[in-house]
């Protein structure tokens, strides 16, 4: 059996109940360096193996190899194992095997949208893009249009991965594009190192988040038309009519 | 305290442990008729009060009045309770009081994309778009103009609410205008039921989901131009590069 484990942001808390179970019934457990460490106190009866970032192909390989040879494994990713988790690469690999295939669960977890979301407010209460903008996969050209497309669209757009030491201007360059279509003062925000030690939530606007220098473990929502700041949070009405009923009552008030 | 809670897809251990924490912390369990008959033999000390459909903003004005006559209330939502969740509505109906807005905790859950797309395989581990397709608070035409984007700018495209007795043929409109920018053999999927009876889920391709009745239970998957069919399974890889670097090697091989 291997199982694909998304273990949420960060805490043993924000893990679901179905993925504490896959952990406690695999005998070693897999994942990149800085999320073993995560995770190795919870589990400390476990056997662990860890390898390094960028490493995602031989991690699944390693993990593939480990259930071959008929141990239990769980290969675990941070938030959800789907959303730009290890599951499709896991899956690309074990395609020469459909046996394989069926022996692989996966288990789905909280992804940065739901949990960043949760500490901002409710910024995902209506249509959203969730993009990431590493170009390491794929074409920037490709990530530009989508961004475009979205800011176009009046859709909130949430990002993943949104700079890194190569990247450091990645952001500006998607808080320009969303500027060409969207106020300078549409309500934004972003958080860094959801549940964990550092952990920082931020509301501002689209003009002032241009500006701002953040890092990989961060994750950067940009509003739409609607979205408000209510006392500090960052909220997007569910949708467009009720806003104008609740502008309505609030101008009967 | 009042807890917004994402409870995932619908089984108990697709919660998470902290989403558990805070209904036991509760003494009221607020939520929609069908949702509190599924969650009450988990918590059966509880007291539950039941809304019905569509009566979600007197389900939330309901959850803070019991706040405010000093019980310690949870709201449950399914999935997430910020995507298409509560979160936002009840964050509206609190900005009188700041107090209360700061009384709010927002728990967030797996939402239905993540649960799904587990369910498939793992059809969003690339920039997607999550939309709705009821237009009960949001005009037709902007829901057409954001599926229209995220297709020509080849974007997974994840459907909530793909369906309702008023909107028999809303899905079919959608993938029309798929259909526009992708080809008919874009490989799609489609989750009904998801961790609860009558689960079922289905790998088929564009053209195939263009004349597929679904309910308002289902959860829609439509991939890019790089998804694939792996033995069932709907996959999308996490890169383009990625990709063309598998495809060479299979080539060698």
């Amino acid at each position: 059996m291997l199982y694909i484990v998304g273990f949420g942001p960060g805490g043993y808390e924000t893990m679901t109940v179905e993925a504490v179970r896959a952990l406690e019934d695999s005998d070693l457990i897999v994942g990149y360096t800085t999320y073993v460490d995560l995770i190795r106190p919870w589990f400390p009866e476990k056997e662990f193996l860890a390898t390094a970032m960028k490493q995602e192909k031989e991690r699944c390989l390693l993990a593939i190899q480990k259930e071959e040879d008929g141990r239990k494994v769980a290969l675990v990713c941070s938030g959800d194992s789907g959303i730009y988790g290890m599951a499709s690469l896991v899956y690309e690999l074990a395609a020469r095997d459909e046996a394989l295939m069926k022996r692989i669960r996966v288990i789905p977890g909280v992804t940065a949208a739901a949990s960043g979301g949760a500490l901002l407010g409710a910024p995902l209460s209506h249509d959203f893009l969730t993009v990431s903008l590493s170009d390491l996969l794929t074409p920037l050209e490709v990530i530009k249009k989508r961004i475009r497309c979205a800011a176009q669209s009046d859709t909130v757009i949430c990002i993943y991965n949104p700079s890194s030491r190569k990247r450091g201007d990645y952001l500006r360059m998607a808080c320009e594009i969303a500027l060409e279509y969207l106020s300078p003062d549409t309500v934004c925000g972003y958080v860094k190192n959801i549940g964990r030690e550092g952990e920082e939530a931020a509301v501002l606007t689209l003009e002032e988040l241009r500006d701002t220098q953040v890092d990989m473990f961060t994750t950067v929502f940009i509003g739409n038309s609607h979205t408000r700041n209510i006392h500090g949070k960052m909220v997007t009405p569910r949708g467009y009519r009720l806003e104008e009923e609740a502008a309505a009552a609030q101008e009967r008030t």
